[in-house]
């Protein structure tokens, strides 16, 4: 069975973003904003969306299973108030929600949390756990920077994130530590703001000791870790210098990247620098690069090639398409076994 | 010869230090402010500082020539005015200047400017010719986030900063895009700052057209070009979905990557990915990482072994460890040909 870890409903109907550009036009307004029950989508368009995309895909490439979450940079909790990032958030779920109830086999739900810049992490926890109880999430999406690039929430290891943490160590989920659509004029969302976080929240998680308060939670850093792995040498340096234990020791029980690097260099570095049971397949399909490698002839974004291709045995390659995302995300291993798989 | 292209003088005397805590300390107060004369450093402070330091690294490990440029987290181009800035440049610079007269055959000076948020680039101009008349500067440091880890600058391809370019090509000198320390609690300096400013430069120069309108205009990534290589699919997928030509035509004639990069696997990626032409040789020593690898027995950032252990040809480590570095910063060669080197 092979998993893909990190997919996004990126191709929702055009409904979703009309009635969003609604919510956004009726911020200074709050008479104005659509109600949650203005926007109709039907099961066949939700089917639509996914049969011609992402399960046309997934069919292609062999995945069988994909951890599906609202799309990341239409999060964009810098918009409007807490209210506004509720209510959306609570829409987005709810759809993906019906995108795994309509293909049970294929998707099973992560959950995107509501964030708001300044505001106390605590409330998004009744909406997680909805999502866990109700839509069966097995997993949620954590906004490091709810601000989108302006960077002023504090570090992850900050004790204002940790009711969540207790929440995800309570019902056993890991969280993907993502951003959403950047703001600031200086990055570029997917090429700029989405690595720099995953950069930046595997420092944050190097100076601080989170795992010591939370032996058991876990998180996945997508997009292959940023550029972690590439300058791994640094961080086990840094790692030295703040005196803390081994990277191996330190982060490696609790840390997971995903294989979310478009190229055969990039994924065979990550699998050399990377102790296998850390790393998780994904493609983050169909996301930040949709477009074909003129090279090879085949979409950037068709990881499982650089997988299959990389140096690892049968057995590893075993724990990178599965054995690692059932153990990772313990909810979705007993959501397969349930079903007999 | 072995060129290494970045390296700061982070083992300045501390009277430096001593001096530049009085100038924060007199932002608030110009008058208590301390004059630039009552900065003294003799020369045998800075031989030994230099020989016990750098100098002593360079000849245990072969080095022959270091491009060298002021502290970069020292640089804090947030604190103060314009002025604050310009004066702690001049200071810093003239240092630089000392070093490489006392250490003519072993380092040759890069300039550090005087930026300021908000503040106009044009002002870091005079600088800039001072150090390249009189100190015979073969390069600059340009910091694209002169905030330190607010990122309030536009980008690279804004043409405000288009005067500092005309400037560097009248001269023919290749600017290093390095930032200074964070005062963002979300950015660890060395561990997160500086290797998403070498992301976000990169990708700026993705989405811009720069080198059209410049296209003698050099920069070089330090950090092994921070995330751009492990990504260089993402990187090449996002440039086709710009409508951008391809990396190669778009950016490679003006944009180098340094070798700053602190473990084998790390190094052999670039040098697989990265055409050799466009890889410089550095190790950024003295500076972020100063440990000892445990594993290899050998500092982290003695990074000529990476670069021997790769699997680029004799010709090729030539061209990494001296040409290109001849050909990105022509004053430097010049300053060597004038020596019969």
């Amino acid at each position: 069975m092979i998993i893909d870890v990190h997919g996004h409903y990126t191709t929702a109907p055009r409904a979703l973003e009309v009635w969003r550009n609604r919510q956004i036009d009726g911020i200074g307004d709050p008479s104005a904003r659509p109600r949650a029950s203005e926007l109709v989508i039907s099961d066949d368009e939700i089917r639509e969306t996914i049969e011609k995309n992402q399960l046309k895909l997934m069919k292609e490439r062999g995945t069988d299973l994909t951890i599906f979450s609202p799309r990341a940079s239409f999060m964009a909790h810098h918009i409007g108030d807490f209210e506004v990032s509720s209510i959306w958030a609570a829409i987005c779920n709810e759809l993906c929600h019906r995108v795994c109830q309509l293909f049970p086999e294929h998707f099973v739900p992560a959950a995107m949390l509501p964030q708001s810049p300044g505001v106390d992490p605590k409330g998004s926890i009744p909406e997680l756990v909805t999502c866990i109880e109700q839509y069966g999430a097995v997993a949620l999406n954590l906004n490091p920077d709810p601000s989108g690039g302006h960077w002023t929430a504090p570090p992850l290891t900050d004790r204002s994130w940790y009711p969540i943490y207790e929440t995800m160590v309570e019902y056993d989920v890991p969280a993907m530590i993502h951003v959403s659509t950047s703001c600031n004029a200086a990055f570029h969302t997917t090429g700029a703001h989405y690595i720099n976080a995953d950069t930046t929240a595997f420092m944050q998680l190097v100076q601080g000791d989170l795992f010591t308060d939370f032996p058991t939670l876990k998180f996945v850093i997508p997009h292959g870790g940023g550029a972690a792995p590439y300058h791994w040498g640094r961080y086990r340096g840094l790692a030295q210098a703040l005196k803390k234990p081994r990277l191996a020791d330190h982060l490696l029980n609790n840390v997971f990247f995903d294989t979310c690097v478009y190229h055969q260099p990039g994924v065979d570095l990550l699998t050399t620098v990377v102790p296998v049971e850390n790393v998780l397949f994904a493609s983050e399909m169909i996301g930040a690069v949709r477009e074909v490698d003129p090279d090879s002839g085949h979409h950037y974004d068709d990881t499982r090639r650089y997988v299959e291709k990389s140096r690892l045995s049968e057995l590893e390659k075993q724990l990178v398409f599965e054995d690692n995302a059932r153990r990772v995300y313990p909810r979705l291993d007993a959501a397969l076994r349930k079903r007999g798989k």
